[in-house]
C-alpha cells in the first residue's frame, strides 16, 4: 500500500507534470508501478473528461494518460537497466520525442482504466515502450513511444532542487 | 468575430468533447477555422497544465490539442469535399483513428499557442492530415492524424440529438 510509484522518485523541480506530477495540485496524479517485468498504472477519470459523445473519453486524455505512463516506464527501466534503485543519484528524467497512439475503440467513461508498457529496449539516452490502455479486459487503444533522457542537469540532483 | 469555428458546427449530442466540445463546462473550448485551405486554432494554456518543468506545456495537453483541432479539420474538410457548408445535413463528425506526434522542443507556457492543419487527403470516410503546435513562430510539435467518420447515426441529424 505505501509502494511508491515511478513518479514519487521525480527530483521535486521535475514533478509539476498535470498528467503525473505529485506537485500538481490539478492534475490527474497518474501512478506507474512495475508489473513483473512490464510496467502498469490506473486511473479513473472524472464524468467531464468526456469526448464528444457522453460516457467515452476524449482522446487527448487517453494520450496523455498512455504518455505520463510512457515517460515513467521508461525512467524505471533505465534504472534498472543501470542495477540502480530509482532515487539514487544521479537522477533520470524522460520526456517524450515521439508518441503514436492508435484508437481502437471508444475508452469508456465510470471505470477504472489500466494502462500497461512493455519495454521494448533501453539505450543510454533512450527508450522505446509499448502501451496500451485497457478498459474491462478490452483493448481500447494502443501506444508506441520514444522517450529521451533530459540532458544531465545537477539541479536534478541536488536537495534544493525546486525551480 | 461572430464567426463559427468548427467546432459550433457539431450536433449537440457530439459537442461534449473535453478537449473542444462546446457544451463541455470543463473544457479546453478549442475552436479551429479556415485559413486559406489550411486550418487553424489559437489556445493559451493555464499555468498550472505544466510539464514535469514549470513553464512548459504537458505532453498530453499538445496532444489533445493537436487531436481536436485534427478531427475539427477533418470534419471542415469533408465538408468542403462534398461542396457542403459545415451545419447542412446530414451531419459529419470524426474521430480519430490514429495520431502520431513528434516533440520537438518544449512547448513554452504563458504565450497563445497556434495549431495548424493540412489536409493531406480526403476519403469518403477516412481523412489524413499533417499538423503542427507553434509558440511564438517555433515549431514545438508536429502530428500526423488519420480521422475516421463516425457511422451514419439518426441521433446526428435530427433536432433533439442531444443524448
Amino acid at each position: 500500500m505505501s509502494r511508491k510509484a515511478f513518479q514519487d522518485y521525480y527530483p521535486d523541480g521535475f514533478s509539476h507534470c498535470y498528467g503525473c506530477g505529485s506537485k500538481n495540485e490539478h492534475g490527474h496524479h497518474l501512478k506507474s508501478y512495475w508489473d513483473g517485468d512490464r510496467t502498469v498504472a490506473h486511473f479513473r477519470p472524472k464524468n467531464y473528461h468526456t469526448g464528444g459523445v457522453p460516457g467515452y473519453a476524449y482522446g487527448g486524455l487517453v494520450a496523455s494518460l498512455i504518455d505520463c505512463h510512457g515517460t515513467g516506464s521508461a525512467a524505471a527501466a533505465a534504472f534498472k537497466a543501470e542495477g540502480r534503485e530509482m532515487g539514487t543519484e544521479p537522477a533520470m528524467r524522460f520526456v517524450t520525442a515521439s508518441l503514436k497512439v492508435d484508437y481502437l475503440k471508444p475508452t469508456p467513461l465510470g471505470v477504472e482504466l489500466e494502462i500497461r508498457g512493455e519495454i521494448l529496449e533501453v539505450k543510454p539516452r533512450k527508450v522505446t515502450i509499448d502501451l496500451s490502455l485497457i478498459a474491462e479486459g478490452i483493448v481500447c487503444a494502443t501506444g508506441y513511444m520514444i522517450a529521451v533522457k533530459l540532458p544531465d542537469d545537477s539541479a536534478m540532483n541536488t536537495k534544493d532542487s525546486e525551480k
